[in-house]
């Protein structure tokens, strides 16, 4: 399935370090496009295991990580309003 | 349509003021449900009207803004892995 994840840390001081943490699983299975938004293609059961991962470091309270899921990229377009698609992934 | 639309914009002195100006465009049309993403139901003229209104603002050298949509909201599913979702929109 064709995933789009996008989330917003509390960078406290704890969110400091949880933030490269989420980043890091993030970057094992997606392509990070921008800030904090990664997209790309799943199984199901990578998406298990990153869960699983990142609710180990994710605050429920505090921590804002939404998931978009669709069953096929096809159902999906994309349009760049500003600049053109940037491959190179910066740690934020 | 559904649109999910996300942004990436470079906080310079000029990035400050374009910052508010396309959050409030945004928030015109869409739901504001984490720090630069907005989510919602659009027509297509909606969107043209939208996007001809961002990208007098948005410069293409440096800021980032993607939108993913979907011709129907039932071909995405969107889970929460942090918090639930927060619907109050906090100015950013």
């Amino acid at each position: 399935m064709y995933v789009i994840l996008v989330y917003d840390i509390v960078v406290d001081d704890e969110g400091k370090k949880i933030l490269p943490k989420v980043f890091k699983s993030c970057k094992k299975y997606l392509s990070h496009i921008q800030n904090s938004v990664f997209e790309g293609d799943m199984t199901k059961s990578q998406m298990m295991a990153l869960k699983l991962e990142l609710q180990k470091s994710l605050r429920k309270d505090k921590d804002s990580l939404i998931v978009f899921s669709s069953r096929d990229q096809k159902w999906l377009s994309k349009e760049f309003w500003g600049k053109e698609d940037d491959k190179t992934s910066k740690f934020l």
